[in-house]
Order: structure tokens, then C-alpha cells, then sequence
């Protein structure tokens, strides 16, 4: 469910729906961990029932395979 | 520095500059956890070194007292 968005820098991107804020919130930190142990960082937009996560290598100014790697992690966490 | 941006519901903007990754997350969590006690939630967009907070009312379509009330505690999370 990864679509890839164009733009200035193409990136991954998918919406996970959760049950409310908070659930949401902890998601993101779930995704944020991995991010930081891995040192490759999404974007990441969190609000009520919802995050949206987008991945991208903003030093090649698109898509590396990184990124399609790290999406199937965050998957992983759901 | 807060923003009136314009939009099918109009929301209060502001983006808020950290040193990394981890420490934009950890400022996601401390505006959570006054959305939490409030019972009122922001659109958070947390990325390497910045969040993005935007504030309005979706039960009015747009901006009430208690998102400037809002704004004005999430300044003081800094």
C-alpha cells in the first residue's frame, strides 16, 4: 500500500490508520526508533487516527533502495 | 512566529527547529502529551531537525479560541 509520490524529491509514502491519538503517537516513535537506529530518517505526520510515514534519500534527491528497505521495516511494526 | 494557513479548514502554523532527529521527536511527544490532557489534537509533521504544528478545530472547520490557547502552550514546551 507504499505509493510513490512525486515531487521535488519522489518518495515512498502510505497512511497507517489507528484507533486514536495516542495510538498513533506511539507508532510514530516506533518508526522513530528504527529511523534512528538505522540513521535514515522519514517524514512523519502524526494526528488523530493517523500517520502518514514518507521515505526518501534527500542526499541522492529521491529513491534508494534504503528507503524501500526501511518501508517494509515499518510495516513490520504494525 | 505562528502562521494563519489558509486552507479548506484555515489552522494555526508553526515550525519549530531542533538539532536532530531525536530531539524534533522528542518535542512531538511533549505537544502529544498537552494534546492528550487537553483533549485536543495538533497535526504533527516531525522530520530530521524540525517539527511542523498545525492547530485548528475540525468540529468547526477552522480556528476557536482554544487553538490559540494551544499555540500558545506548545510555545512554551521550547
Amino acid at each position: 500500500e507504499w505509493s510513490i509520490e512525486k515531487g521535488v524529491e519522489n518518495c515512498l509514502s502510505r497512511v497507517f490508520v489507528f484507533k486514536n491519538f495516542a495510538q498513533a503517537l506511539q507508532f510514530t516513535n516506533q518508526v522513530g526508533a528504527v529511523a534512528e537506529s538505522e540513521g535514515h530518517h522519514p517524514l512523519l505526520i502524526t494526528e488523530w487516527g493517523r500517520v502518514t510515514v514518507k521515505w526518501w534519500t534527500h542526499k541522492i534527491g529521491g529513491l534508494h533502495k534504503t528507503d524501500f528497505i526501511m518501508a517494509a521495516r515499518t510495516d513490520k511494526l504494525v
